[in-house]
């Protein structure tokens, strides 16, 4: 029954100094600090769809889907305050389910200091569903959105990218604490993360700033994991579309300043790599320039989740 | 696309002052007043659990669906804010579904001043699941909790219970402006709404309280509805037993001081009929007092969302 769980949940949780009331009753309060404002994301996976629970366990499923709402509020430089959990499990074994989903989720709440608030916890005859929202705290820096790159602005990217299929999409580290730092400390004046794919996300950041960006794609930081997923599927695709087209990266797309960008890539100051992949222009679009120096359209690729009339 | 239905929904979306940062970036921005504390809450509904779709129009989904978490605000006597929701649609039609799902709520988001910040648009090959995450602050009088009932308060019920399946769990109007009035004006212990039944969800606030609640069986206020299912199910169930454990009412129950009860009883100031139907006490536990007098244990009933290991 859902109180057992309730029950369990509560002797489970860690305390949170933020968290002025918890699970159990009918809403969770969460304090904030003085800014007034608060930052919302909500991200719902779906077994067959973000995950297969037949292929995955249900910790490392629970992982992903708080780790995912955590890249968004990473690419908003906001600082992870709190979530609530819905979950529509499976009848069978669904309460051993929802616990190994909060074991596999509460470790990257703690790490990150996000206090769980609450949730919503059903059964039903369908597959797992996931839902959870996050709040955070913008700071005293600001927000970090998608439409302030200005033309002449570096692209820089976080890490490497591409074939995150292969595992990358459920052990990425959100980059949050990243996007904080960079926040602190340089203009940065627009970002987003790679969810759906480099070209894709890129391109909308890219419109929400009324501009076009330039690819430089012998820049193009492709993982190990592109090479080897292109190796696999052996359709003539190579690392560098993989890097260019495939979702679920978890890595930052920045719009910085050319003088604060080349600080930044010389003194490499984060725990993972800073890149340089291109530059903003005034010209709408997305384009690349290849190893010959000529530029011409590129064609954003990635996940698009397709909604039919 | 997602990013055509993103399109639709922000020219759809009426703006709200306390929206900073709309649908179409990686999260929302609300502001919040200056208490700094945060209210929140989640309720997830799936078809052929909490609807189904194949006999309710999409836009009366939609409403339920941010209705009943308006109903946990008004169980805490927080002022609606924003909210965030998440789809997974069937792939067929599923952007029409969304379209409808959103015009039968954002009515309802309006009259209560509840900013739509944002949400997640998915298909797959399951049936509809609708999550919405709430946001609201408290006022100046303090959350409403479920643990504040003291021996002595006279519980409290707005309007009519039972029967809610013939309609009323669609079409209810969440007590929000009710709670916010009483918590303004009277000193109200404790509060609950009745998502899954009368007895059930009564003996929930009283564990909390540490204390036990005696019902008056004979003031208990039977619906309409609920003599018509008592007559349509020819089960031998009787208005009462729909009353005391149907689910889904989205009345509220409360704890409130017997002075200001009787007050308020006799000035009845709301729109929707306050009732005294018993007393907490002491002695922890639900009980009944029947036509007779007699004091007797009454087991709580009500809709369990079962977890089986």
């Amino acid at each position: 029954m859902e109180s057992d769980f309730v029950r369990w949940l509560r002797g489970r949780l860690p305390g949170h100094p933020k968290l002025l009331l918890g699970p159990g009753d009918d809403a969770a309060i969460l304090r904030l600090a003085d800014s007034g404002r608060c930052v919302v994301t909500v991200d719902m996976l779906m077994d067959g769809v973000d995950f297969e629970l037949s292929k995955s366990s249900a910790a490392r499923v629970g992982r992903k889907a708080l780790a995912v709402n955590l890249s968004d509020l990473a690419a908003m430089a906001a600082r992870p305050l709190g979530a609530v959990i819905a979950l529509a499990l499976p009848r069978a074994g669904g309460l051993t389910l929802a616990q190994e989903i909060y074991e596999g989720l509460i470790p990257l709440a703690e790490q990150y200091d996000l206090a769980i608030a609450g949730g919503d916890t059903n059964s039903w005859d369908g597959p797992l569903v996931i839902s959870i929202t996050a709040l955070g705290e913008p700071t005293a820096q600001g927000p970090l959105v998608r439409g302030g790159a200005k033309p002449g602005d570096t692209i820089v990217v976080t890490g490497q990218l591409g074939g995150s299929i292969l595992g990358h999409h459920f052990d990425f580290d959100p980059r949050v604490n990243e996007a904080l730092w960079l926040k602190e400390h340089h203009p940065i004046h627009a970002g987003i993360d790679v969810s759906d794919g480099l070209s894709l996300d890129l391109s909308r950041l890219a419109a929400e700033s009324g501009c076009g960006a330039v690819l430089d794609l012998s820049k193009i930081p492709t993982s190990p994991a592109a090479s080897e997923l292109a190796k696999k599927l052996r359709d003539g695709s190579t690392a560098l579309d993989h890097a260019l087209g495939d979702g679920e990266d978890f890595e930052l797309i920045l719009a910085i300043p050319p003088e604060a960008a080349e600080e930044l890539l010389a003194k490499q100051p984060l725990g993972c790599k800073l890149t340089a992949i291109g530059q903003f222009v005034a010209e709408k679009g997305l384009w690349k320039i290849d190893s010959s120096g000529a530029r011409q359209p590129l064609e954003p690729r990635g996940y698009e989740h397709r909604l039919d009339a």
